[in-house]
């Protein structure tokens, strides 16, 4: 499926040599005209410096571009790190005559290295200069760091007589949790909205989909999304509790589920993205306590990818989790094989071994019949790769 | 170091074949004469059928012996399970000519499937008709499951002119977690020692070590720490606040602890141990969550494997933790080697990296500067290996 920018979008990237040379790593996304903006960034206490000044600048509810850079991610390097941050937005900010208020800035990479501005500053003038001369998989590429492959999503819908445009690039793989990741997400529209609804879109959206998401538990100190829509496609303003609205917002929950999606198949290391629901427990918390218990556990993981249905582990993290159970009543499904009833076996190993080894995302289910709450995390299974990946990420 | 046992203490193993042939995997621990007895059992809801009988037992406070076995940890195998537990007790109670009611199970290894009584039935009553002849190294072999060696630790002591015996084994390399973990530990003394005594200075010790003990973030269903104290060395019976008692403790805590560094350098597939302690943190909760954010973190793991002292990794997860940070006030230290002061790099990774390597024990020190609170965990490294080990397991 080719990703179309919306209307009065446009692209450009560049190779700035921060970590290697000759790779894209820097990204810029600029709007024709000022944009409605919401964000949603990382909850961890240790903050990248342009997360600092993004959630500063995304409370006037207006955007016009994005610049974004892998291989250093610009978090605990001293006081010149905000410095720099800024100077990221001033640049291209002075070339394209907006205000640099209206810049916000994606660093990610290594942590506790300086910027080396005197390598960014040159090419981020370059690419500055010329809007419009990359694709939106030229910038899916750009802001990769371990990632496989790069992360598209786009859904179009027609609100009064127009169509609007939703596309997003996301990238992703490692240090995956929330609330969040490493992780970063732009939501691209050209679409007619005000900020406010926006941003209540947006956090909905990130609610069932990248705040569900876990690759190895780590929250990364850079996690960003951003939305931008600039109302380019001509719609009357979308209002709150209108069809419209739940059109919009079921196109962002379908793009940011399809982009958690694919951050998780593309866990590093992964050989196999998995989707652990949790049903029937006492209460939304024991729901999601249980969920993520089974999804962080290294050992379902690991059985994961070893292809073996050891439901035993499933039932061990969800007795560890903290969720009330009951033993003798959990059922466990491996997608809709059932593999325990009532708490025992169900003798269906081998079955569940062939089915697990033809599928890469895999859904595990458990019953826990208590109540009505139930809740969705998604992961991935835990390889050698990973390790490897990340005991020479610096390396 | 030669761990002789206390007195009145015999043990026998045998062989039962439960998992494979030939193997030890019965053990067998019996004192001549009643002994008190205290236990601390894991915190899983879903716990152990031979735990829910200890966990009942241990009420009386009193002991003659411990049956354990490696292979099939009794657990989730449906209302079979209970009775099983109960007659492996039965057993060597009716050879041994003691209440079956004194005789404690502990069974690890795989969840979820039924116990091979036909084959433990034989074996256990050849084992329970030949008490002392088999070692205390022979019982710290055969409850080995994944373990790469036997576990034991021992202080001798004098009190009232006696000298007693304090002699530990324990098991347990994967699945480690507070509170705890598919660990076991049997501590047999000849101490004379009432039962509440010894279940407070119990409860003290494991606080100290194994409950502050990961390797991989999951709890198991079947961790039991027991001790029995039989008082055959003769000494007046330990008092509370007493010099005596203090130096009962201490033993107490020293074998705990070197049980717990033990476990945390068997670690499935450690090529590391290390211990994660926070100081300077606003309270003990937030020191505690602290070190475990960094002792759970997988890329903190990794890094570690891989040699690279990426402090980054370790100021992410103190700031993911929870607990409260300024992120320009913190020190961190590899061993005594300062690499963040003030939050920035001290530029010392080559010399960390180098420090690294070569160390079986590595401390990783971080001060927050926001208080007087201060937590250890103890922990090993993440590696392929790790991997393989689990998602081989059943296979």
């Amino acid at each position: 499926m080719k990703h179309q920018l919306p209307k009065g979008f446009l692209v450009s990237t560049g190779s700035a040599g921060i970590k290697r040379p000759g790779r894209a790593d820097i990204a810029l996304i600029y709007s024709e005209s000022d944009a409605a903006c919401a964000g949603v960034f990382t909850q961890n206490r240790l903050k990248g410096n342009p997360v600092k000044l993004d959630i500063e600048r995304v409370r006037s509810g207006k955007g016009r571009a994005i610049v974004a850079n892998s291989g250093n991610a610009n978090v605990a390097n001293g006081p010149r790190g905000l410095a720099d941050a800024k100077e990221m937005a001033r640049i291209p900010a002075r070339i394209l005559g907006v205000p640099e208020e209206l810049v916000y800035v994606c660093s990610t990479g290594v942590i506790g290295a300086a910027m080396p501005m005197e390598k960014i500053r040159p090419e981020l003038k370059s690419v500055a200069l010329r809007p419009g001369a990359a694709t939106l998989e030229d910038a899916a590429q750009a802001i990769m760091t371990t990632d496989k492959f790069p992360k598209m999503s786009s859904r179009t819908i027609t609100v009064g007589g127009k169509r609007a445009r939703i596309t997003a690039i996301a990238k992703g793989a490692g240090m995956i949790h929330p609330n969040m990741a490493t992780m970063l997400c732009f939501i691209l529209s050209d679409i007619n909205i005000g900020s406010g609804l926006l941003d209540t879109s947006l956090r909905s959206a990130a609610g069932k989909s990248f705040n569900r998401l876990t690759v190895d538990g780590d929250t990364s100190t850079s996690d960003t999304i951003l939305i931008l829509a600039n109302g380019l496609c001509g719609n009357p303003a979308l209002k709150a509790g209108t069809r419209e609205f739940e059109m919009f917002s079921a196109a962002l929950d379908a793009i940011t589920l399809e982009l958690a999606r694919m951050i998780a198949s593309d866990g590093e290391g992964a050989s196999k993205a998995i989707e652990v629901v949790i049903k029937g427990a006492a209460s939304e918390k024991d729901a999601l306590a249980a969920a993520y218990a089974v999804a962080k556990s290294p050992l379902v993981k690991t059985a994961v990818y070893g292809n073996d249905a050891n439901w035993g582990r499933i039932m061990a993290a969800i007795g560890y989790s903290g969720a009330e159970m009951e033993e003798n009543k959990v059922d466990i499904w491996i997608e809709r094989l059932k593999i325990v009833g009532k708490g025992v076996s169900k003798g269906k190993d081998k079955e569940a071994s062939a089915l697990m080894r033809s599928k890469k995302m895999l859904t595990i289910t458990a019953d826990l019949y208590l109540g009505s709450a139930s809740e969705r995390v998604i992961t991935c299974d835990l390889t050698e790769e990973y390790i490897k990946i990340n005991a020479e990420y610096r390396t």
